[in-house]
This record gives structure tokens, sequence and C-alpha cells, in this order.
């Protein structure tokens, strides 16, 4: 496993499992509860920045009133959970403020979405900076051409590499994760070991290589070894925790996940439940990976977008998720359809990364002769 | 690895690496290639079957006048080679013919695009019947629902699952295999074992298993060895081997495929290229992957059809592949940009099936310590 990386997050066990900041999803029980169980919690702060002081309050709080042991970090100051933001809409002044309260540093902030590639590059140097380089950037990209970017502007100690088949916001054109990765993880080394080359000074340090984490469509141990043989670190499951009881999503929603199956056919990537629900600041490019459902069909058939969001409104007020008549907006990667019960966070992040260091051996075993 | 089909194909090494059987492409030259380095060849006769005799003939001769030795079969009328069939246009009649000559059976027979789910039944009988079980039956599937449904209905050795990152025809609407193997497997093993336990008859044999092959994405020994933690026994290649100078393409063809980078955004699924190459019988769902060019930008841009044609019509008279002007169809998978050189199609297929093992047993020896 990457050491430089698990070094950096002592409480963690490898290879490691994270939560996807999803936004209004991922709040303080359920990141808490995936770093309590060895893995990485990410709070998903997203574009809203004004309630992250408050949401930082509840982990704090979460975390001292728990009867476990408390998570070993880097350093007194340093929370053992991390925080997303996308970048198009959340507040680097107010980010900045909330996490230099004592005891609220994150130890890792992941960076998604920016209107201009550079708002990395500012977001990164803030951030180390307030932090004193106790805060580890990562920063999730969708192709190589970010990749490369991000590298260069940010230096981040992790690149996220998320695929088409994640759930919720992605590119809107993509690949899955058995190209992205090796083509992304080929691209950075290849660009830093010219970086290297081209230097003058034959003493200067070789550029540091991100970590790889890989996201998007894996949903169970299967995906964790598969990402492990493509050469990443670890994981970040999103869909996958929408079935614990710690998601903060409605019974309906967590429902909606459970019953849908053959995730290629029933999922699609649009920008049909953004416009339904009013949210219209994504930039170009992205969009939103869903069970398909009535919205979508109506869309599909032509239903103008007035009548369109009065049927999703009027479903608001009532069940809105129920078999042919659902239609409320249910995020969710192809992997929805190995997603069969209702476990824990806590569980589900151990039992990924146990499955996920077997199925990789018992592979392995299955080569001897060759 | 999956003995029962190693037994069938005595002449390959394991893991099982094949070459996609792609209309126009794979001939006899690249088919015998791949069989001699210890994969499988399928010929791509595609929709058009009339030559299906021809082909054969060139593959008979090309196997025997090979310096290498004969490569062993089951049986002495057993080719070392498969052929795969789009359904929706071949004629079952005149493959039984062809296939009915002496020396001509196939080891294995691929089946995709049904015009009706019903007509796998129809294929997989017939050949079973003609060929007295020689040849097995190997049926590719997009979708989770396609694959009990050929199970149902065929009782196919090898199911090809085939993810959306691939290149060519599939399924307009898919996952990659990251979630797609997964629940594929899961789904077609749960079916088998509850027909089994439906059964009264508590000494019936088990209900067979397919063994699941890999297409759509895999590019190089990452992709293999991820494969295999999936639980699959191989793989099927397309896109690399077009990097081959066995391939039935041009170099302008080939050579676009070396230059394409960062396939998740270069390259598309779409039904345009059908469109202006006047290849109008596919059924209802499918779509062509292949690098995105100006012929594509002008649909998107609103050109219409009969000036897009025109225009393409006069690219195919002059070179039509080169940079920004380039308007020929470039088919081909999301990992375009891990292909990089030009290689036999023979050290293509080794070289993959030994990365493979390698690269899955260091990511094992990773673990050491967990």
């Amino acid at each position: 496993m990457d050491e430089s990386l698990s070094k950096g997050y002592p409480w963690t066990k490898q290879p490691l499992v994270t939560c996807a900041p999803m936004r209004l999803i991922t709040l303080a029980p359920l990141a808490v509860s995936v770093s309590q169980a060895g893995g990485i919690g990410f709070l998903g702060a997203g574009s809203d920045t004004s309630t992250l002081s408050s949401m930082l309050d509840e982990t704090r709080n979460l975390l001292a009133s728990s009867s476990s042991p408390p998570l070993a970090t880097t350093d007194p100051d340093v929370l053992p959970i991390g925080i997303g933001f996308l970048l198009w809409g959340a507040s680097l002044e107010q980010t900045l403020d909330a996490i230099s309260k004592a005891g609220n540093i994150p130890a890792a902030i992941w960076l998604f979405a920016p209107r201009e590639q550079s708002d990395l590059a500012e977001w990164s140097t803030s951030i180390r900076t307030a932090t004193k380089n106790k805060t580890k950037i990562w920063i999730q990209v969708c192709s190589v051409a970010e990749a490369l970017s991000a590298v260069d502007l940010a230096d981040p100690d992790v690149l996220v590499i998320q695929g088409t088949d994640a759930g919720g916001h992605g590119a809107s054109k993509g690949a899955g994760l058995i190209t992205l990765i090796p083509e992304v993880m080929d691209a950075v080394r290849s660009s830093s070991s010219s970086s290297s080359s081209r230097s003058s000074a034959p003493q200067q340090k070789q550029p540091r290589q991100p970590a790889f984490i890989a996201a998007g469509g894996i949903t169970d141990g299967r995906g964790l070894a598969s990402a492990l043989t493509l050469g990443c670190t670890g994981i970040c499951l999103g869909t996958r925790y929408l079935a614990s009881p710690e998601a903060n999503i409605s019974a309906g929603y967590r429902n909606a996940v459970l019953a849908a199956s053959d995730g290629g056919t029933s999922t699609i990537r649009s920008g049909v439940y953004d416009t339904l629900r009013g949210t219209t600041d994504w930039p170009a490019g992205y969009g939103g990976r869903g069970v398909v459902n009535a919205s979508y069909r109506d869309f599909e058939a032509g239903v103008d977008w007035e009548e369109n969001k009065r049927r999703y409104e009027e479903a608001l007020k009532g069940e809105g998720w129920d078999g042919e008549a659902a239609r409320l907006t249910t995020y969710a990667g192809t992997g929805v359809g190995l997603i069969r019960e209702v476990m824990s966070a806590g569980d589900i992040t151990r039992q990924v990364r146990e499955d996920g260091v077997r199925l990789l051996r018992e592979a392995a075993s299955r080569l001897v002769g060759l």
C-alpha cells in the first residue's frame, strides 16, 4: 500500500476505504462512522459552506461522545475526517474561517468541480497555509486532462479518479475505471518523470507522485480488489453508503436504491434532475447519474419543463418514490443493483475492506501453476 | 482458472486472452495469430455470412502453411479459432453450410445482437447439433437482463460480458465492467441455484454455470488482472488489436487509434457513423463507440445528414483520417489512449497475458502484513 498516505492517517486500516462527500447526505454521523471503522469519512460540504462550522461542531461532538477510543491523528488539532467541496459554489473564506477554529482542522480536503482550473491552486495553497500543511489535498478528476492540470496546478496528495459509473455528479462524458485509472496513472507518472528529466539540477528531489483513489461504480470487495490491481491505494464508495442508516436520506430514497437493479440500464447521467430541483449552478460539462423514473421518462417523452416541474413538486408532497410513479431524484451509480441490504456504515467499511483483501488473495492463488 | 473451459481449448494458455470478432477487421490473419499465441482468435463474420466459407478456407490454409507446430484441438475436425456473428444479419443456413465442411468446425461460436432473444436458442441448438457439440457457444451480453435471458434460452458455455467502454457496437445504455461483471455473475449464479432448489429430483445434477469473459475497455495486463479479480476466466480485446499489422484496417485508421488519448472524452457511443456509412440494419438499442472527429462534430453542430454524408463520401476518396479534418469512422473503446505502439497480434496476446499474471501477483503481494 502507499505508505506515505497511510502514515498521514494513522487511524486508518489498509487498503483505504473512504466515503464520498455526498452533498446533503454525508453529514457527521456517516462521516464519523466510516472513520471509526478505519476508513475516512468525508463531510459533504458541497457548494454551501455557510453551515460548515456547525457541521464540524457536530462532528467533534460525535467523536467526543463516542464510547470507542479516540482515533489517532498526526496532530491533536486534526480531526480524523475529511471535507468535500464543490468549488463552483463553496466559499474559500467561509471554509478557512471554519477550519481555523481550534480542533477543526480536517485530515483531508477534497476539491471538485472548480469554475476555473486555477481555483484548485488557490484553494490548495490557502488551505495548506492555514493548516500548516496538516491537511492533505485530495482532488477529484474525471479525465486525463483534468488529472494533469490538477497535478500541475495544485500538487495534490491524492487524486480521486472518478469513472462514469459513479452516482450523482460527474463529467457528462467519461470512461469507466477500467480504462480511466490506467491512463490517468500513466499520464501523471510520465508527466512527473519528464519534468524531472528537464530539470538541470540533478540533486533536485524526484517530483512527488499523488496517491490514487478509485471512485465510481465500486460497491463491494470485488470492486476494491479490482481497483488495487489497477494500481490504486484505496477506493471511495458513495452509492453503497446510501444503504446505511447513517446516510441522511429518506426511507423512500433508500428503498429505491435497494429496489433498483441492472444499473447500466436503470440509471442515467443527465441534467434532468438538476433542472427539476432548480440546481442550475453547476458549470457546463457535468451531469448527475440517477435511477431512471417518471421524471426522466417524461423528459424523454417531451413533457415540457414547466409541467414536469409541477409534477415533481407534487411528488415532493407525497411519497414520490414508489414503483412506476416514482419521480423524485434518486442519485445512484451503475453499481446500484449490487446493493441489496441496509448495513451500518461501519460494517460496510469493514466488510468491503476485508472482502477486497480476501478476494485479491484468492484471485492470485488461482494463478498457481501458471 | 476455469478448467472445463480450458480443457475444451487445449492449445490455449491461461488466463484466456481472446480477440473480438470485429466485422471486416478480424479476418484470418488476425484470428490465426491470436490462437497461435495461445489465445482464441474470433473471425468477424458479422452480419454477412456469404463469405464465411472462403474465410474458413483461408483460415485453414494459414494454419496449415504455418511453420509453427499445429495447434492441439479436442478433435481433428475442430479448428482452433472461433467465429463471431451479428445475429440480426447473419444467415444460420449459410453458417451451418460453411461449418459443416470437413475440417471447418469452429472451436467456438460467438453470438451477439439477435433481433429476437429467441434467435439465440435457435442458433445454439442448430450449431450444437450440426457439430455434435464440438463447438462451444459464446454469447455476448450488455446487461443483467440479457445475461439471464441468454442463460435461460441457450445454456451458453461462455457469457461475454461487454461493458460500455467497448469500441464499436454495444448497448447504447450500459455500465462499465466494474459494476456489470459482478452484477451479471451474481444474477446468473442466483438464477441457477434457484432453479436447482426448485427441482424435485435431488439427484439431478447442478445446473451448469457458464464461464465469464470480460470485454469492453480492457487494453493491457492491468485490465486483465482487474477482470480476474472480478471473477472472470479471461478477457476479450478489440481496440488493442487494431494496433497490430494483422488487423484489416487502413494505415489511417491505425494511426488515428495511436494518436487518440483521454478516451472518455475523445470517444463517444452513437449511431452517427452507422448513418453516415449507410449501416441501417442494427436493431434499436445499439450504438458504435468511436473517436470523435469532424463527422460527429458536424452532427452535433446540426449539419444535415445529406451534407454530412456528402462530406463523408468526399473524405473516403482522400485521406479522411488526418488531424482536425479527420472524418472517417474510427471505432475504438475508451482504452484507446492506452494504445501507443503497433505490435504483432501474437506479441499483444502474450504480453497482456504475462503482464496480467504478474500484476495480479504483485497486487496480492502488496497485501502482506494486512
